[in-house]
This record gives structure tokens, sequence and C-alpha cells, in this order.
């Protein structure tokens, strides 16, 4: 298989997704609940993995996150199968949405022969409607029998509604001379019925490493990632984010924060981060990514309030796609975040510093025309000079496209 | 003058505006700053009046709201003349945009020889740019040679920017036996350049009442009415409502919440109510109001995360506009809203109640989309049914025409 390898500090890029890891098999196939498209992933560890999943904050969360979230404590944290279907979100079903969830659980676990708490399950599409048992557990045979190690790429066309393309990375680096392998795959914003931009996420490694350094690389490496990224500012009933570690790797097992520990975390950071870009840069109707950093808050949750209350501004996001230096959206935005701000002290940086303790400065609103017709991805540096903490997010413009993906009837 | 009279409850609304009440003269003239149109207005109360102002909860205040705020602190709550220019915001100018203000206010002070902490100042328009002094001051001297008892309505002309229609109301109800009026005007989200949408609004009455009553019966009003709107979710530097009464009705002072009090409460909801309304009405790009109640909740600060979560969310604004019945969105943002919710006891009404218990029932979606297509007035009924408090909110659809209005390049 054709790698391309692009070196970066103690790791490599590889072009490959979710079956890089050492056993790892998946297959995407076609069950039915989208018209001709793919809409059913299952991915397979040959061996138990240790996993650990963060789920929605909404209180509408669906059907199979909650069944998820259930084996996940059952299991304690461990994996082996996790089985996707697009087109239908199963979510606000109610008691039948639960146990049709907990059927396709039995599916699995009978079609892979495996304890039915190293199941997780989850479904992505329109809200409101039931799962269509029939299809699944036909499109689930089909499944099992097309799992490959090379079916990360067919894996990740299945987890995806309207967007545009795949969304898939992997990484390799060495830890006492074993190659220890992590691979990702994500959905981004996008229905079929136009729905909710449900983000999806998941990550496999090889490596062995203790069940509670995972749970904290994970949780700080999610935070400062998938946490940080936004479309339009609507969180979804299924957002999920999962990741398992199967120990084939045969590396010394990570027990503590050593050099190995890091190396670790700066790649699952990487793949973390790489994915979270793809989901923005592929949003509704979006033509450019923005990128803000907020710097010198006086905490990380200050600077967070202030970055999303940027990113999620619809004056913000029009100008960039007007291609507009209206600086002045930015400032209000950054006034109105709630977040701990002195006016006077505020820089503001798009493509150059343009107003100092804020007030504007001489600027040539024609380059950063240019800037913003130009580049792909635009940043924006706040810099409120009051502490010592930042937080960057990622999001995108709003367009004449947004609008239509979701206004069309379905 | 034609009155156009409507009966309802305790008080009748007059086809009127903000010189409706005894006098209060206005003007609105052009003096320069916008192209060939309207963009000077000046209100003037023969009278002192007693006078109560809120203003943006944006760090980055406009230059004039800080004026103003610190009048009315010196005044102890008095005020005699307002003076507004649309155009430019005069907000992030600094120490300059500062001085500038109160030479504005120097002119208006010596132009109707009234006390200097009598003027109110404000703009609306472009950040970041400087008055020009010149054309405010020539356009004063303007403005007070046509102050006139029927200049109500140039003066409402005067304050909008791409606003596409004006926005007055006017009231009267009886006091022991002395006719009390109220009239009011407002701008609402629009803008020459592409810039904030700053909503602005000014009432004038001529009831004799104790200032602290005033000011209760004015926050009460604002929190339901002003506070309760949102086009976009973006919070301007330049959001302000000031309202002045200089006691000319001769009605017996209103020193306690009697009858008297009530009744001037519920014109006064009345008053505030219908321009906050107009105000979503004409939001940007806009082709349906939408009116989001939410009951039974825990608290008026729970019902009001809901209803601005439902207001708020892009998803919902373009389903309306697609006229599509996409429910699921709405409970998404329910559940999002960081409110306290119940997902299993929430009902849901769009005409008719389409979701009972968090569940969806058979409904016809056909007949919804109708009632979206052909009601220009969406009304979305949230029922927690934990609670005993509620909330509701204005907004509008989120459209094609918002997009192109907010990325026109200046």
């Amino acid at each position: 298989m054709m790698k391309d390898v692009l070196n970066k500090k103690d790791f490599q890029v590889i072009k490959e997704g979710i079956t890089y890891p050492q056993g790892i098999k998946a297959a995407g196939v076609k069950c039915g609940i989208r018209f001709n498209k793919k809409d059913l992933t299952l991915i397979y560890s040959e061996k138990v993995a240790d996993a650990w999943g963060t789920f929605t904050t909404n209180k509408f969360k669906a059907a199979p996150l909650v069944v998820t979230e259930k084996n996940l404590s059952l299991s304690k944290g461990k994996l082996q199968a996790v089985l996707i279907n697009s087109g239908i979100a199963n979510a606000c079903t109610g008691d039948k949405g639960l146990k049709d969830t907990w059927e396709t659980v039995n599916y699995v676990s009978e079609g892979l022969k495996i304890k039915k708490e190293y199941v997780a399950v989850t479904s992505t599409g329109k809200i409101g409607e039931f799962l269509p048992l029939d299809k699944i557990k036909a499109g689930l045979e089909k499944a099992i029998s097309c799992l490959d190690y090379a079916g990360g790429e067919k894996a990740a066309e299945a987890i995806l509604t309207t967007d545009t393309k795949k969304k898939e990375i992997a990484v390799n680096f060495k830890l006492n001379g074993e190659e220890v392998r992590i691979g990702g795959m994500a959905k981004g914003s996008g229905m079929i019925h136009p729905d909710m931009a449900t983000m999806l996420a998941f990550i496999t490694s090889d490596i062995s490493i203790k069940g509670e350094l995972l749970q904290e690389a994970l949780k700080q490496v999610v935070k400062k990632t998938f946490n940080m990224i936004s479309v339009d500012g609507d969180t979804s009933t299924n957002d999920m984010v999962l990741f398992m570690a199967n120990g084939l790797a045969g590396n010394k097992i990570v027990d503590k924060k050593d050099a190995d520990y890091y190396k670790f975390l700066e790649a699952l950071q990487y793949v973390a981060e790489y994915l979270a870009k793809c989901i923005v840069k592929d949003g509704e109707g979006a033509t450019k990514m923005i990128e803000v950093e907020v710097k010198n808050a006086l905490s990380f949750t200050e600077a967070k309030k202030v970055a999303k209350a940027v990113i999620n501004s619809p004056l913000v996001k029009t100008a960039v796609f007007g291609r507009d230096p209206n600086w002045g959206r930015i400032l209000a935005a950054v006034g109105y975040s709630g977040a701990e701000v002195m006016p006077d002290k505020v820089d503001l940086y798009l493509k150059e510093k343009i107003v100092e303790n804020g007030q504007p400065l001489k600027i040539s609103c024609q380059e950063i025309h240019k800037y913003l017709e130009y580049s792909d991805e635009i940043k924006i540096i706040v810099d409120l000079k009051i502490g010592k903490e930042s937080a960057t997010t990622w999001g995108c413009d709003l367009t004449y496209d947004y609008v239509k993906i979701n206004t069309k009837y379905s």
C-alpha cells in the first residue's frame, strides 16, 4: 500500500485511517437507509481494547450514546467493536429507540461472537426517526463478511452524510524501538434530510498504555481540539468521540508520564487537531476555515469564551465570507463574550496588527481584503493582555450555501 | 392630524410616535454623514424630564453611551434633549471618540440653552470611525430650527440605517380624568456599511410619576421586551433604550403601586413590545417573525436560556426560512441551552402539539409546512413541565438576504 510520509517532530504522518494500527479491521457497506450510498460502518479490534469515549452535552442525548456509555461502564472501559449507521440519528425516539439500539448491540455481539458490553454503537442523521432493524441486521452481516485490514477508507465513507469528503489520518512513532500506530476518521456537518450537524470521530491505536493515562491524554486532547470547533454553534444530540487502544504494538506499557507518554500525547494531539480542522473546513457551505487564537486571558475558560464568541458570531462569519476587513465586528464579539476584558488593552491581528489597546491603527483595508480573498485559512489573533492563558478555536464562514443546505425541505 | 384609534384594554393605540406626548418636539434632518439621507435626530422636552436609560452590556461600549450614562448620573436622572446620529457608531474610537462626544453635548447645550447634563447623545453605524464634528454642528443648527410637535416621523426616519421601515407607536390612557400619553420609536438591525445590528429605542411620556417607580416599571418592561429579541445573537456596542417623562399630562403624580401604576405599566409594556417586535420583523433579510414561548421552567432565567437557545439557533432559523417542520432542531436547541430540562417531560407545539414527553406524535408534516409557509408570525411553544415560570422571545429566520446584507464589502 502506498504510504505518503511527511516528517513531523516525533511522529510520521501517514495517508491512512482507522485500520492503520495493528489488529484493527473495518468495513463500510450499503444497508439501505441512505439511497444508494454507504451507510453502515463496522470497526473491529482483534484484541479487546482499552477504550474511552466522550459524548454530547445535549440533554436530548441520542439512544445509541446512552447505550454506548452504559456499555463502557459495564465493561470498565473495554471495547472490541463499533457499529455506526448514517441517515437516521435515533434521537428523540424514547423507549423504542433505546430498545432498538440494544437490539443492534445484540446483532453485533452475536455476529462477531464478542461480549455485549464490548460493543459501541452510534448513529447520525435525522432526529425523531426509528432505526430500520431489518436493514441494519442484513447490512451488519454484509459488513462482518467484508471486515478487512484495508477497510478504513470504506468505513470513513459510510459514516458521512452530506460531508463533501472523507476525513482520515494516521501517524506512527517509535516507543522503545517498537512502532506504535494511531489512526482516525471523522464526519462533520452535513445531512441527508437537513438536520443536526453531528460530529463523530473515531480513533484507534495499537499502543499499550495504562487506562488512566489514556483517559487523561484523551480528555486533554479533546478539550483542545474537538471541543474547540464550531460550524454553527448548534450542539448535536449525537456528538461522540471514541478511542480504542488494543496494545498490539508490543511497546513496553506506558504507565507513567514519561517521555513515551508525551510522545503519544503529541501524536494524538496531531491526529485529533487534524480531524477537527477537517470538520470545519468541510463545514456546511464553508469557503474558508477561520482560526481564532485568544492570548493572555485570565484563564483557559475565559480565553475559550472569547474565542467561541468570535468564531460563532454570524457577523464575523459573514464578513469573512464577504472578504470584508470589518474588524469592529470581531471586537464587538470580544466585548459581549462575557469574559473579563479590558477594552483599552486589547490588541487585534488580522494578517497584521490592526487594533492596539482597543483603538484602530492605520491599516490598508485593501491588503486585508486580499488576505481574506486569497488565504484558505483565516487567522484572527485577539491579545487580551491581562493574563497568561490562551485558547484556539476553529470555525468557518457563513455563506449562501449554508442557508441553502439547511433550508432544503426534506 | 389623522389618528387611527384601536381599542385596547385600558389604553388606546394611536398612529403616532415620539412627539405624541405633551411638550415633546423633535426633528430629523440630513447632516451629510449618510449620502442624501436623514441622519440626525433631535428630541426636545419643553420641561426637564425624569429619565432612565439602559445600555449595552458589551465591554466595548461606544463613547456616546459612556457620556449619556455619565450625564444621567450627574443630573440624577433628568434629561431635556437627545441627539442621535446614524452612519457612524463612534465605537472603538478611544479618547478622541469621547472628546468628540462631549463636544456634541456642548453644541446641544448651547444651541438649546439647557444644562449640559440634561443632554443625551447616541450614535449608530460603522465601528471605528470618528464623528465629523463640523457636519454634526451644522446639522444640529438645522435640527433646532426644525424642532416641531409633529416632528416625530422625521425623527424616526433619521435614526434608521438599512432598516426597511420606520418603527413608531403611541398610546394614551386616562389617569384621574387626565389623558396621559406615551410615544416611542426604534431602529433595528441594519447598516450602511455592513456593521453591527444596533438596537435603539426612545420612549417619551407626559406622565407624572415618581422616579423610582418609573425606573422599576422600565426595568421590568425592558427585561421582557427589548432584552428578549434577537436577530443574530450579536450584541452591539451601541444598544440603548432611553425613556423621558416630563409630567406635562397634569395627572396626580403616580407615587405608589396602585391601579394607576399598573395602567401605566400595561401601556408601557404594549409600546415596548410593539417596538421590539417591529425590530425583529424588520431584521436583516427576515421573512418571518418567530416567537418562542417557554413554559413551566424552574425560573424566568432558565426559561429565557431555553427560549434564547431556540431563537438563536441557525438551524431552527434556516428551517423556518425553508418552511421545514424540522422539530428535531428545536429540541436539540432546548437540550444544549444549558437550562435544567427533563427530556422525557418536554412537550413541543408548532401550530399543534407535535412532541409529547420528548417523543414525536403522529403529525401531518404537510399541515405544518403550510403553517410555516402562510403565517407571517411563527409561534413555537416549549413546555418543560418542571416548574412554573415562563419566558417569551422574538426573533426572525435566517435567509440568503441576511448573508447578502452582511457580506457586501464596504
